[in-house]
């Protein structure tokens, strides 16, 4: 061969290959569900992009009802309107699922530097914390910033004192150990309070709450988020050898258990109506801000979609429901009591779809077939793995035909890896579980703060949920095939 | 000709023409400052970027001095600081030049909504606001996107509300006026108060405060700025019929003038002494945030650069001279003390040079000349014009041909376009203006917020500014040229 011929002989090659390459991921993609649904997804697809209604839904409850924490009027009155506008709106089955939930209420806080400056320190107190008993309590500030570090300090150093968690930002994954047991640990040697870095990224002086637990076997103390700016601020203060004093007061207390409630409505299949389809969100937040979106735009956007399905006139195969979960943020009483709810009945839900990450532009859906596991490379797991290996893939296949539909709108990415909270308890007896998929560039900075609000929304991202949810709902509640491959 | 050689001779046409079009503006940037003042330009951005003690210095103001308001303790102490240190550090004629400045308080403030729902709002009073009164004004929220809205409602509507001004965020320049005048806009149509929509373009629950000026023809009510979230959530009440009541409390008030003080060291010239090029930052802050960006670090690497070259013990042949300036934010006093301490000897100054847009990313200076202005193309402007644009045209070819020498480090951008407040008096006087420039991506974020703290500025980008302002500032003072063209 001549160098030309080998060159352009070396080029078909590679051409031919790209080609039967990206063939066999057409067809792994592409499939029956795809032009099968092509037509019901694009009215969907279509009724989202047009609608406005569920974006004033959306409005009503972030801008007239505000944030939902467990107990509190507004989860109260947001759990009422929702039943009553489903009703309304001619959806099947509404019911208010009774669920008791933990009652923690804030109260007043504040913290002040009283040395060796003075100024006023953001906090936030962390949901469950135990409040400052009526007193204020003043005492120097140990900052670590690491479990690690807090254990070379010891007892001799902590106790009396106030502990910071200065810790590094390494994803909300990692760093938000320090909120959940940071108090219990710091309490094991003898601090009076803990104070942990806020758990984001990005910070303009805005502290971020979230749950924390106490452990059985550690004294009980308070525990608030400060500031990104103000850990860090202290730690430099420690570096420069001062110590800044803090006064600490916060109210916050644990009442009675409050009544509380799942919302559920449903359009019941035409042909398998016990089988199940559920998708939802959780309808709680915490405190402050509106819960926009965290979580209050997914309850919305799966609730809407079951409402666009039904005006279109459509009824799948299966029964397709939307639970609105309550208590997820500080109990998660409302997806266990789903589960309860359902119980004599799990096996018939072949798929649970949550909706917890915020709703900044979402990209797709992750898929969990519950059981399955990675067995080492080359060597065969246990039948019942494979099995569920067998099921994994068949899900994803499945999704990615349904994906293909929701490429317009960019929200066509399957990947491995699905779940929620409030779908755990459903996956834990067996149920497969996806999960929406968004960007999650700012998703973290707003989180838990008085910055996750409506404004943060893009109405665009939220109708492209909807519709997103309505196609992936709609499809596994009618292809003949259960996701779960049962 | 064949094709291809048709082609092969258009393909040089292009080469020449490009290689001949670089070369032209070679010529323009690159010139006899660029060689001359090669080798020390590697000695300042040498030292500049291996140097830690200019940083340890920004870290010891916004640290453990915090903020600076005119009139408070923390700038009293950072001017006494900035003076014992530049005499430790053999600095030249270090000056302290008494100004008397405004002093105003902010004292404690608070703002609640108490119908149709209850929450707190966060708020900052504005820069110059008087307070309540001790009292806590209660009155309905009347919401408008701008002044012509304002006017629209009129006095009926008006009078006894507080008016909201929950305008767009068009860039800082054209927001601001809301701020600056909104209060006296109101106060004219009887309103009680006004709150601002906070001058920024992002907000994660980030009120942010500056000064605002009263008219001398319209009542005095107090001011203050709400969060992005705040200004959308009481807009949206507003559109759903809402009428949303607010507290508000403060007990700002403006004190007797306090005395403060420029910050003044220098050089001397080795050949012209009298002939003066100076270079600062404002020294004083709002009292929030640690006034990092806006303008602690301007103010260190300016004084830092000073510091450099004096320990690499060059002497430029005129001097140069550092000012931190007093009371930029509310009063631009110390500018204006600036002039009037100079004012015999102005014509003496060639350069001034300020850096107050934040330290995100320098990547180069604007200049201005003063006077200059574009006659309608194809007119001849005045004599006075034409000299002007002619001066203009010279300087910005002069620090092009320095700004050569800072492209290794990004920061050799030279356009056309400088100046600050505090030397915008002697700019009056027809100096010369530069201003260090950065990206300012995020700067709006943080300023005078409680979030314009340490931890937003990167110690490479400080470094940088240090180098930049060395060097400029250095060949400024020694060129053989004057910048002015005088």
């Amino acid at each position: 061969m001549t160098a030309k011929i080998a060159q352009l002989s070396w080029i078909c090659v590679v051409t031919l290959t790209l080609t039967s390459h990206l063939a066999a991921q057409d067809s792994i993609r592409r499939g029956h569900l795809t032009d099968t649904y092509r037509p019901v997804a694009g009215q969907l697809i279509g009724a989202a992009l047009t609608d406005e209604v569920g974006w004033e839904k959306l409005i009503y409850l972030t801008t007239q009802v505000g944030h939902r924490l467990s107990g509190s009027i507004g989860l109260e009155k947001a759990i009422e309107w929702a039943g009553e506008t489903m009703q309304k709106e001619g959806l099947e089955n509404v019911t208010l699922q009774p669920v008791m939930v933990p009652h923690w209420v804030r109260g007043a806080e504040h913290a002040h530097v009283v040395g060796p400056v003075e100024r006023r320190l953001s906090i936030l107190g962390l949901g469950n914390s135990i409040g400052t008993g009526g007193e204020t309590i003043e005492a120097p500030i140990e900052v670590v910033g690491s479990f690690d570090e807090l254990e070379e300090l010891g007892r001799e150093r902590i106790t009396g004192k106030i502990v910071l968690y200065a810790v590094d930002w390494e994803g909300y994954g990692r760093t938000v150990q320090y909120r959940s047991r940071g108090a219990s640990e710091a309490a094991r040697l003898g601090a009076v309070a803990a104070l942990v870095r806020s758990a984001t990224g990005n910070s303009l002086y805005t502290p971020h709450t979230g749950a924390m637990n106490y452990a059985d076997d550690a004294p009980r103390i308070p525990a608030a988020a400060v500031t990104v700016e103000d850990a860090a601020w202290m730690r430099r203060m420690a570096e420069a050898g001062e110590t800044v004093t803090v006064q600490l007061y916060m109210e916050a207390e644990m009442l009675p258990d409050a009544e509380s409630a799942n919302v559920i409505a449903e359009i019941t299949g035409s042909e398998m109506p016990e089988e199940v389809v559920v998708m939802g969100g959780h309808y709680d937040s915490w405190d402050v801000g509106q819960g926009a979106h965290d979580d209050g735009a997914a309850s919305i956007a799966a609730w809407h979609a079951l409402t666009l399905i039904h005006q279109l006139g459509l009824r799948p195969r299966r029964t397709l429901r939307v639970v609105l979960w309550t208590n997820e943020e500080n109990g998660l009483r409302g997806g266990n009591a789903y589960r309860d709810y359902v119980k004599d009945v799990i096996d018939n839900h072949v798929a649970a779809i949550e909706m917890d990450g915020g709703n900044e532009r979402p990209i797709g859906f992750g898929v969990t077939v519950p059981g399955a596991q990675g067995p080492p490379r080359g060597i065969p797991g246990t039948p019942d793995q494979q099995a569920a290996n067998s099921r994994t893939q068949s899900a994803l296949d499945l999704t990615s035909q349904i994906g293909v539909l929701l490429e317009g709108i960019e929200g066509g990415l399957i990947t491995s890896g699905g779940g929620g909270a409030d779908i755990g308890p459903l996956m834990q007896e067996g149920v497969p579980g996806l999960a929406l998929r968004t960007v999650g560039e700012h998703y973290f900075d707003w989180h838990h703060t008085d910055a996750d609000t409506i404004d943060k929304v893009s109405p665009v991202d939220f109708k492209k949920a909807v519709a997103m949810l309505a196609v992936m709902g709609y499809v596994l509640a009618d292809m003949p095939e259960r996701l779960d491959g049962r």
